[in-house]
């Protein structure tokens, strides 16, 4: 797929993806309402299979190849939940999945991806060894790569989170706010926005050390992300060719939080919603506490991204 | 009320709450199935208002008492979360809610029970001196006392958790599961499966470290909590006069767990399921995961009764 995905293709996926993936709950929580003085929808893919949104894209994407595009199998570098989400996608068409993982990846996500049957390949943690160490396996073995985010099938699968949370919400919601990262989450988001709801804004929210997004929307020039440094390991990459151009024609700003927002942020979901939620999907509730724009009184929807984190290794 | 609470009390209480509380979720877990080899069925009671399946009787309790009867407001002794939730019942009314809870409860929960206007007395730590502030305050406003489990309307309004589990099940439940402290919850629970799903068994689940109620269950005849020891916090005390012929009349069976399998349990429901679940609330899981009965490829419910644990004290 060569073009930016339209109106049908998302509600394909929304389709494709359907007997695969949760059709997540939306939560709300009186506390937090009180507290930013708005109405919050969390939309909870950390309820999501392999514990993340990450498996709509790659089902998306994995469920769109024929049986002999698939046939070799296919295969992904990343370090967290679109290794899972690959792992478990690609076992449900009983084709092979080979993941590239940097050696210092979380154990409860490695263990994640070795659950779902992925074949891993362990690299050194810098971007030029996972991709040297890709195209190594893929000359090897012949799998289509399916990248977590650089890769239309995997936008369109990621837009039907808030394809879903638009149909959930009463009423137009005023705002959704989701994460980024390399992107594929925020850009799927917006052309959901853009289809489903066009009188909603769209913001994406950032970690203020690993704020490569946040600059390239405000410079309108892609910057590369350079040591980012962050709790949210979710959104360390940088934006992606094919992601960015989105994000700058269609989504309203980019707002980026501190690290301690981040954690109280974190802490609310846990202790309030009595819900697991991951460092990076608290990053738009922090934005929210930070109050970055202005929101008050009104409807805010929140893609809670995902729940996979290590209960042994806690920010507080 | 004097008598045992019949179906139509039960429905009656159903009805009364149905404004004040959550209809919480059944939640399920392809993982944790697998591991018991069971369908299990979570009750997200850690949803529920104030944290935990208390706001369903104290809130039938409160809204049971005539304007009259109310005016001096309600008063409990209580370390956890009948306290919450009564004061936050109260509330409901602008009446008072007078709160003795010992001086070692737990910090997250006192704050919570002053968050919803609970005016707290605290204790020495021990059965007696909480019976002692607790007559002084009743003397001192003439509120009405609602005990937490020994009162057939909170009896009643826990029932109604079970109740609605049944009907979420889709199919029979073969069994259902709630932990047992002082045996509002089960007793509740009892009552609920006797007049909604009578093919259903009732088990109920206690740590070793506090197993009153599974000695008083063996022996038919009540015996006390001595020197309770367990994380579960929720489930130190004794059965009561009310609860105790109910939970012989009407439940299966009572099974003990280890500490080991409780905290075990609390893992896999935090790390599997993405919600936080208390210790108390993780002791039916830690019985399936003991194999403590024959229940294999069995329609399993569970009563997940709370969620109310401080983030920075993890038994892990």
């Amino acid at each position: 797929m060569t073009q930016i995905p339209d109106k049908s293709t998302i509600h394909q996926a929304a389709e494709r993806i359907r007997p695969y993936v949760h059709r997540t709950p939306v939560h709300t929580s009186e506390a937090i309402n009180k507290l930013v003085h708005a109405s919050v929808y969390f939309k909870c893919e950390n309820f999501q299979k392999a514990g993340a949104f990450k498996s709509r894209g790659a089902v998306n994407a994995v469920f769109s190849l024929s049986d002999e595009e698939i046939r070799h199998g296919v295969c992904t570098h990343s370090s967290g939940n679109h290794a899972a989400a690959l792992a478990r996608a690609a076992s449900l068409r009983d084709a092979n999945a080979y993941i590239v993982m940097p050696e210092n990846s979380s154990r409860i996500k490695i263990e994640a991806t070795r659950n779902y049957g992925g074949i891993i390949t362990f690299c050194a943690p810098t971007l030029s060894s996972r991709e040297k160490t890709l195209e190594e396996v893929k000359d090897r073995t012949d799998a289509v790569e399916i990248h977590p985010y650089n890769n239309y099938m995997t936008i369109a699968g990621q837009a039907t989170a808030a394809k879903e949370l638009i149909e959930d919400i009463p009423g137009t919601p005023d705002f959704i706010l989701a994460p980024v990262g390399g992107g594929g989450l925020l850009s799927g988001t917006a052309l959901a926005v853009k289809y489903y709801s066009s009188g909603t804004k769209v913001i994406g929210t950032e970690p203020e050390g690993a704020n490569d997004a946040f600059r390239s929307f405000h410079l309108k020039k892609w910057v590369p992300s350079e040591n980012p440094k962050t709790i949210a390991d979710g959104l360390l990459t940088s934006l992606g060719t094919l992601t960015f151009p989105i994000i700058l024609n269609d989504v309203q700003s980019i707002v980026t939080v501190s690290e301690a927002s981040i954690v109280e942020a974190m802490r609310l979901i846990w202790t309030r919603m009595k819900i697991i939620a991951e460092p990076s999907s608290s990053v738009p509730l922090a934005a929210l506490l930070e109050k970055k724009f202005s929101f008050q009184n009104k409807k805010i929807g929140i893609i809670l991204s995902g729940g996979n984190t290590d209960p042994d290794k806690l920010p507080w």
